[in-house]
């Protein structure tokens, strides 16, 4: 078979893309199988330390997967939050093409545009199954595509940490005027949103959290959850552990890879990141639903005050957030279009999963089976 | 490069499993590609009818991508129920080698041993993502590998429906005596479980519960939810739609490969398998999570009852399921050794669920955002 009508059969053609330390192509046998795997290296700078150990570790998984998928040809090697790139500015350095990939929370580029929220978590929004329902199922992949080409960017799901909590307080919130003049480290959209109600968002670096809750220098600080809080030691000086985290009812991470270097991977590549993007998606939330029950079992034993954020709290929050929302569609073409369909998508879910999903947890999750 | 390096080289050695079609290995550059990725043609019976679209398209979803993912050289060919097996003996098909792949629900092989639907659902048990924490991050996969090798089996997520609906009834349960004498179209543990209430449990296939339904031979029937209830037409002759099916909180599918052939498959058709089976797995949920809740909204409209289970009869099925289990242990060492790992993993789930997750859906559910 000649070189020519070999590279026909195998589907491939002149656009093999960045092909890495791939020999020169001639009719034996090892070269030929280079061509069909061109060996690439390429760089995803995680926005999470080694520390979130469940989120890093989503990006282990899929990058060997994905090196196992093209039989040992396709390397990229994960590089955790600040190691070379900060980690609030990965969806920078993926557009403009200094790493091929990142790993990170859209949310983090709301100063940028709220409308990234999407692709992440929005107040009051969606669980992690209607999150993933929306993006994959519903419109939700199709219009963070589009808006995520303006960046250079294409998306992927790259897991979810389902519910997080409320965060640590160091005193109850009992009534919606507790939250005024609250320093609070929250970011995003909850921040804006508290802002209408007289909370005052911290934005402090994780490192600092637990040493400014200790002095008093700010009243709260929000996180994750169970698994992830209980490693920074929050429950030693702030013990009120409010839930839920209406903020973000099921955060969404994603993975980003550089559009350019996308639109020259072989199809097969392209399908390795296509799969091993949702299989480290649904192998995330696995993981922190197995590890938070048995963290929230050891904080309470640890003393904790585990409390929801009272129903008149929970109001004054949700017409905050309406509030907002309406306003920045007023003013962002781009988050109203958006909007416009996840709202729906959002109301639609409420009688299906307020029927048999939530009456099934309600039963279930009341009683023990010995 | 000799054949026999060549081939220590790619990881492969002698048992490459069956190859159709490959041409004979010599040292040409197109027979090394072949020898890199053999060519295999599998078959896959399905327990499912192309009806069930959401689940049938699982199987859709993963042949593809396979074969996505070997460049076209590992094809699997999905057959609807009766196709080539009943839809009740894929496990028996793929236990005899008849086929290499099946797609079924475990616990429709209850009546071998109630052991297999710790792979499914089982009452009172745990939610899609419960199932799926299990499978992939509690000991549940371990579990049930050792379980299914009896049966030359190697297991793998493939889908989720969700918690199911309790079915279609003639006239309202209103108590637990209404049970009494019921003729309720159900199965597997549900059914061993109702006995206990007195219910008289009818196996019939799909096809005839509709007429089955409006004569009055049988009382009730239940079926998946909303999406494929709607379409079988349940809704003309049986008004009252109760919820929750506690005896499936979130519903999984698996797909299953002959052991024998597994075991001969190269190192990277064994990671396509993995992979893709994931992927279907997700997106089966998701496809249900989206149209789930428009389907509901149209029978809504088209005049059903839709009610949950009195409290009270919730309680008298809780408390059966609780003696079957106890009943089945004492008997059935598998199902005690499996049992008494995931009714922990159960227990545990229930105080973090019902703090963050449960307490956020209330919230969300709650109220719909303009």
């Amino acid at each position: 078979m000649s070189r020519r009508s070999f590279l026909k059969k195998s589907g491939l053609n002149a656009g093999l893309g960045v092909i890495v330390g791939a020999q020169s192509l001639t009719a034996s046998a090892s070269n030929n199988a280079a061509a069909k795997l061109p060996t690439l290296a390429w760089r995803m700078a995680s926005s999470f330390g080694k520390n979130l150990d469940t989120i890093y570790g989503a990006a282990e998984t899929f990058c060997n997967r994905v090196k196992e998928l093209t039989d040992g040809n396709f390397t990229i090697r994960p590089f955790a939050a600040n190691e070379i790139v900060p980690f609030n500015q990965v969806l920078d350095a993926v557009q403009s093409g200094t790493i091929e990939m990142g790993h990170t929370a859209s949310y983090y580029y709301f100063g940028k545009d709220p409308t990234f929220a999407f692709d992440t978590a929005v107040p009051f929004g969606l669980t992690s199954r209607q999150q993933t329902a929306w993006m994959l199922q519903g419109n939700g992949m199709k219009l963070m595509r589009e808006f995520f080409a303006e960046y250079n960017v294409v998306n992927f799901l790259g897991g979810n940490t389902g519910t997080q909590m409320g965060g640590w307080f160091r005193k109850e919130i009992k009534e919606p005027d507790d939250l005024k003049g609250l320093k609070f480290r929250v970011g995003g959209f909850a921040g804006k949103v508290l802002t209408k109600l007289g909370t005052v968002p911290q934005q402090i670096v994780s490192a600092d959290i637990y040493p400014a809750l200790e002095k008093g220098t700010i009243d709260a600080a929000e996180w994750v959850g169970p698994y992830d809080d209980e490693k920074l030691g929050f429950y030693k000086v702030a013990k009120v552990y409010h839930y839920p985290g209406w903020w973000e009812g099921g955060a969404q991470l994603s993975f980003y890879v550089t559009k350019k270097e996308w639109d020259k991977l072989p199809r097969l590549y392209q399908a390795a990141i296509e799969v091993a993007s949702l299989e480290a998606h649904t192998e995330m939330q696995a993981r922190y639903d197995a590890r938070n029950p048995l963290a929230l079992a050891r904080l309470i034993s640890n003393g904790i005050n585990l409390k929801p954020f009272p129903q008149k709290v929970m109001d004054v929050c949700f017409q905050a957030a309406q509030e907002t929302f309406t306003e920045e569609q007023a003013k962002n073409p781009k988050f109203k279009k958006i909007y416009t369909d996840w709202v729906t998508f959002r109301n639609n879910q409420a009688q299906w999963f307020n029927a048999a999903e939530q009456s099934f947890a309600r039963a279930s999750f009341g009683k023990a089976l010995k």
